[in-house]
């Protein structure tokens, strides 16, 4: 009998969960999901007796250390900030652990320590990152085993809404953390690489510099640049390449709308807009207008038109004024705000993924290479769309390699020690395989 | 005999420390002035037997509570977020404090322990914050007898060069912290008050949203506001005020070059650009210049030209030309830099105070009020000129007021404990009188 401890009950926990009951009595599996909100995990467990539910804090270190103890494999879905806890914790009690998350400097430094104890701490094994790095790593060794000679590679991935239950004009509603989704790319510089020189988007320009991709039966998306791409080409062991770049996939139209919302200021988390300032929300809004020396008879939406250099009826404002940017409606405030909270709570009212609702993953690379002085574009795309606001895509494509992951390393199938992500064949092979017998299926398209 | 402690020997304290041994033999004062750079510390003091200097490093705690036992009196003028760390060892050795810095909040709960023990925390003493906060205090009690109705303040301070030692395109050259200047804004939105609503400026239009002044004999200046000055309206004690703002000013036409690089995102302090890129300024430029549907034959300068929609000969192209952003030359790197450091490099090189300059500083608050439904205006303004690269404007009016205010704590003039800023008469009346005599004189147009 082997115990998998889960940490972590939230959206993104519903199918891994599920994964690991639904395998628990062939592999003899006991599985414990642990959460600040006990109820939370239990009715992810759903009365399934390999399934233990328990309530949990992370800065609870007694509890920390003995359910780590108990368990022969942990995998943390706890915000990110947290995984370090657990990894010192596992070191000391000898486990492995996975977490969906970007490996941090710090984190990275522990590697000799797992190493030393052969260990295994799996990271960025959800879907971005993780799907998208054993998808693009198997393409791009099947290209050089063929002699291509790659000139450009983009990695691009969101997490979007299914054409039918797409009913808003920014084509887009929260399937997964809302306030990443609102501080997106408000982090830093994004970093990629083009024509052999480094590239630097600050954030006040990100959501404006744009590729549009097409994706069959699904339309135009566009993209833009997801943090710092530039490690990724020694990861990927790509250091020649003159162009790379990993990004952000969103509908058409809604970047250049969110980048309204970034030069007017109003993702800023660090400002409290007082309570008792009693906004409306066109209130709030005239707040980051500039002074203006146009005539001062004119309207909020004028003025906002006027900031934008845009038309009154554009699409930016049209969408813009869907989400009530110009309501004289007193926004709802029980406490000081920043404006990025504001901003978070309207788009929830907004954006929000009703009971008939279907999420849709959407994943892309495209290499660009040459055989043989012949120029050829290698497309490779991901389309998964969720069963209901429960059951989303999401869920299924971060929580899945984790899962199947869980699986190799109980079975004795992954062999590796140190901290690692998804980017060999020993991890990739058998989780896209296994992926795939559960429909998380690439198309290619080789032009 | 009294002891006073200095701690910190740096630009801004060479007025201080020449104030402080100028009233040591009358005063009966002793001047330990304590700096990381022992050298620097004694130069300052110039073998005035007075004074003694001695190497310190903040973080060497026995040191630190050593040398504030032995004073009656601290003075700290390291970076601000030390000061904490030296009120607390004036708190448990029963010393009063005095610092040029904005007052933190974890600083501010320190009041109820400095009013216990009847010590006295002096903060914001330098200029701005400082003779700002007194020379404002003054002249609105003088308006207030008066029986004035104030609707709008403006309090705008600047530290710049004199007007025969400005030979440079941006009229601007380094006279204190450098990297400060950098940065200056990046740490949040600023905000302020306009018509009796709160305004929000983010960062990446901070730049852009100027007042132009004028000073009499000085020609024009150009002011952005600077930080939080919500704040300041109920610490000057006028809730009911329908503007207000605090502000920067620089010589006219500097911001909008400015704003060029803060849209390039060239003050990001964050990213590494790898020493291994070998970049020449060219490239670095080209790095933040977004991909164009341009031409492609177009040169970096065009291309900077036509992302900023301005012309080739513009002011702004001009003075970015005149720090060499388009030049061939390599980026001196001996290793990874951030872009607001290698533009800080650049800048230190081309805006560097030579022997024979003189630095300026200018202050400006303007009031609008109304006395029995009759307009007026109220323009108090104070311009200080250095006299040498050493002994500048900035240093002396940063100085003296904290030299002076040490003089009436220990000459038992001022009562009050707690932690406290220069914004009642008790403190700012004998201030302001002494400063008057050493020629920081304020000159006052009503209309």
């Amino acid at each position: 009998m082997k115990n998998i401890l889960v940490l972590g009950a939230g959206k993104s926990a519903t199918t891994l969960i599920q994964y690991l009951l639904h395998n628990a009595e062939k592999e003899q599996w006991n599985v414990t999901v642990a959460d600040f909100d006990q109820a939370l995990a239990a009715r992810k467990i759903d009365n399934n007796s390999r399934g233990k539910a328990l309530a949990f804090d992370v800065h609870n270190a007694e509890l920390r250390q003995q359910l780590v103890a108990n368990a022969d494999l942990v995998i943390s879905i706890l915000p990110a900030e947290f995984h370090y806890l657990i990894a010192e914790a596992c070191l000391q009690h000898h486990k492995h652990l996975i977490t969906p998350s970007y490996v941090s400097p710090k984190e990275q430094e522990l590697d000799a320590a797992f190493r030393e104890k052969g260990l295994l701490m799996l990271c960025e094994m959800g879907l971005d990152p993780g799907i998208d790095h054993m998808s693009l790593m198997k393409t791009l060794l099947h290209l050089r085993e063929q002699g291509a000679n790659i000139h450009a590679l983009r990695s691009f991935c969101g997490a979007l809404i299914a054409p039918e239950s797409d009913n808003n004009p920014w084509h887009y509603k929260f399937t997964w953390a809302p306030m990443n989704v609102v501080m997106a790319g408000s982090g830093g510089t994004a970093q990629y690489r083009k024509n052999g020189k480094p590239k630097y988007i600050p954030y006040n320009r990100l959501f404006r510099i744009t590729e549009v991709h097409l994706v069959n039966g699904y339309g135009e998306f566009e993209a833009y640049a997801n943090r710092d791409s530039l490690p990724y080409i020694e990861k990927y062991g790509i250091e020649d390449i003159p162009t790379f770049v990993r990004g952000t996939l969103r509908r058409k139209g809604f970047c250049s709308a969110w980048d309204a919302l970034v030069r007017l200021g109003m993702t800023d988390n660090q400002l409290l807009v007082p309570q008792n300032a009693q906004f409306t929300y066109r209130q709030f809004l005239d707040a980051f207008l500039p002074p203006t020396s146009i005539d001062d008879s004119l309207s909020t939406k004028e003025r906002l038109a006027a900031f934008l250099e845009l038309d009154d009826d554009s699409d930016v404002m049209y969408r813009l004024g869907w989400l009530g940017l110009w309501n004289d409606k007193p926004i709802p405030m029980t406490t000081d705000l920043t404006p990025a909270q504001i901003l978070l709570d309207l788009l929830e009212e907004r954006w929000q993924l009703h009971d008939d609702d279907k999420d849709l993953i959407v994943m892309l690379h495209r290499f660009d290479y040459t055989i043989n002085q012949q120029e050829h574009t290698h497309v490779t795309t991901l389309v998964v769309k969720g069963k209901d606001p429960e059951n989303t895509a999401i869920s299924a494509t971060v929580g899945l390699p984790m899962g199947i992951a869980a699986k190799l390393i109980l079975q004795g199938k992954l062999s590796m020690s140190g901290v690692h992500i998804p980017i060999v064949p020993e991890i990739y092979d058998p989780i896209l395989a296994e992926l795939k017998t559960l429909g998380i299926v690439f198309e290619e398209i080789v032009a």
